[in-house]
């Protein structure tokens, strides 16, 4: 029998989902589990995406262009304009299937394998799975809890360039630690980029997503940075529509979209109804991204505050995506994640969180973080709190045993 | 300005699609274009799949589990039991966004860069690519029109093997010669596989397309395979739901699955709407797939039987999927298909049909073949037939020199 390959051997799991059999075998007991695991907003899919589905009159579903089709590509340019004031054309946009995908054509076109890219640890885990799919070495530089995990000093990024170093990879805002960067930092990382020659590449997922009043200021702003910066983009966020699987490549280096369109080819097509639903989403007046920012920030906010009145827990202070990375007092976040899905609950509830050991190249500095996603209302986050705090007090005196 | 990697540099685009721009140039002008380049069925897509995505009732259109829905996976499961008389397990089954991804996990799981991956040649364009994302070295055998593209004797696939091959990647019935591998011919890869220790990965996206009464046989059907075939599936050509972009990666060796799982969750979720739809597509009675056998059956005998009576033109006699690769009078398949699209019509119609180079290693030798995809009504195939003739005719007389 062939065995399987060395990277398939290598390549960690999801952290997020890793433990998605105990969540299953909880429910079966009847247990209920609050899933704070995963970045999954549980804000309804606007009904302008259903209706769209609705009336496109399809007799077959047929594939799109790669590319996506001409028409939402035109769509993805004005509404980068018209909601966030940066002018896109149509053809610096490639749709991909979700953010992920998007992630996947840039690592290809950007990078060889061998290649190192920095991050920013803790770092969203699935770069280090597409790291692996694409020979890339994801090379970590440490933000700290205590610092509210700000951008590393700049001295700090450049110690980690190498002749090796081809780009930056930033999540901005930050998953897993909720951080925003400034247009201070990012300007900082282009900066870097620009002088070592380097690709600035910017996940901006969940831009949509900052708090306290501040602006987001995306990579695609830097002026005399367009040929080296390329940005991640999704509706899944954005738009509730995760299960569309809708993200796009945004660059201004024509070289990068006419390259990267031949992975695209390679795959044929995005999903065709993700395209025909997200255009319409596209068209969203501005008054629908208030709305986010605002159930958004009363939810981090609520979780904050309870959070820190748990002995033992530290939170930092962040204003972006719906994730927060408190340290609790545990020393091995994986068994605790696990205890909670098959050891606890209150009242036939528990929760699920993502543990901080997949946030980082070297699992052990995750240790004693775990990963929580406020995709839930304020009611369920409180609730959510309370189990948390139970769960510390038992699960600290019972020093559970873990396989 | 950094430059991009080398193998966005190499990898060629897609055969099937590079000529897009061309054809939507031609269709600006008021052309009309007959498609036969792309491997999309007109068949309506079923109802049932409309019904199935009207009464779903979805609030939150949410990631699914990275393996696909629980429902999603046992339905494919029983399908295969019940449609094909192979019985599978539902953990068996990974989902996946289109054939195309299985395919890219099947190649990171079963294979290492630098590994060699036996195919036959002429071979599917998106192989090449994937390839090139994957770092695999593909090594070609030949087939030949001559022999309808029958399978290279086992001395001549044996002789391809050295050091660093890993595995066969067969595609039955074939896209785009339309050679449908009998029971004999599928054993033989398997014995060979067997012998030497390597995966047969087994690309049955058109398995349902087999004509004169033949009956397919899947590798998964081999007794004693069970460890080293992994079987690539897709919903698109099946169902007429190229856009919904649902396929899976199908093994019964449960170290595969597990490995391609972490690729899967690296990209979160396959496409839900997609998964939702052809839930109930898998339900459908096994006289669905008897209408499509029949339709295009005679689709091929009226395409056959057309493209042999223009002068100098050789088409193969086979009986699956439904293409065809017939030998034109050309000495440039790309130039060819390119001026049909930019100089030539009948009445403002004109054809677009893929290149043939870009199914070999070594383009060249694909230069006077093209590829035909049949998936136009006879009417419009018997067209195409008449403005092949028409075009070949004049292309021969004006030696148009082309860039």
């Amino acid at each position: 029998m062939p065995a399987i390959s060395e990277r398939a051997q290598l390549v960690p799991p999801s952290p997020i989902r890793k433990l998605v059999p105990y969540a299953n075998a909880a429910k079966a007991q009847g247990k209920k589990v609050l899933h704070l695991n995963i970045g999954q907003p549980d804000l309804p899919t606007p009904p302008e995406f259903w209706e769209a589905l609705r009336t496109a009159q399809i007799k077959v579903l047929d594939y799109t262009e790669s590319a996506g089709m001409p028409a939402f590509r035109e769509a993805y340019a004005r509404f980068y304009k018209e909601i966030y004031g940066i002018p896109l054309e149509p053809d610096q946009v490639l749709t991909t299937t979700g953010g992920s995908e998007a992630l996947l054509f840039a690592l290809l076109t950007l990078f060889s394998p061998g290649d190192e890219v920095i991050v920013i640890e803790p770092t969203y885990a699935n770069y280090i799975g597409l790291g692996w799919a694409t020979g890339i070495t994801l090379r970590p530089v440490q933000s700290h809890i205590k610092e509210d995990f700000a951008l590393p000093a700049p001295d700090v990024l450049e110690d980690a360039i190498t002749s090796r170093t081809r780009g930056i990879l930033l999540c901005n805002p930050s998953n897993p630690t909720g951080k925003l960067y400034s247009e201070t930092e990012v300007r900082q990382i282009a900066e870097i980029c620009h002088r070592y020659g380097l690709f600035l590449l910017s996940d901006e997922s969940y831009r949509d997503y900052c708090y306290d009043g501040k602006r987001f200021f995306s990579a695609l702003e830097v002026k005399g940075a367009e040929s080296f910066v390329v940005v991640i983009d999704t509706l899944s966020k954005r738009y509730s529509v995760c299960g569309a699987r809708i993200g796009a490549l945004i660059s201004r280096n024509a070289e990068v979209i006419q390259a990267a369109l031949k992975w695209a080819q390679a795959r044929l097509a995005p999903p065709t109804l993700g395209q025909i639903g997200g255009l319409a989403l596209l068209s969203l007046p501005s008054s629908y991204y208030s709305l986010i920012q605002e159930t958004f920030q009363k939810r981090r906010d609520v979780l904050i505050e309870g959070l820190r009145t748990i002995p033992g827990v530290t939170v930092a202070t962040v204003q972006g995506a719906f994730y927060l990375m408190p340290k609790l007092p545990i020393s091995d976040s994986d068994a605790f994640a696990q205890w909670l899905l098959e050891r606890f609950d209150i009242d036939g509830v528990t929760v699920m969180v993502a543990p901080g050991t997949g946030f980082f190249s070297q699992p052990e500095q995750g240790k004693s973080l775990v990963r929580i996603a406020y995709v839930l209302d304020t009611p369920y986050l409180e609730q959510a709190v309370e189990i948390l705090r139970a769960a510390l007090n038992i699960y600290a005196r019972e020093q559970v045993p873990i396989l």
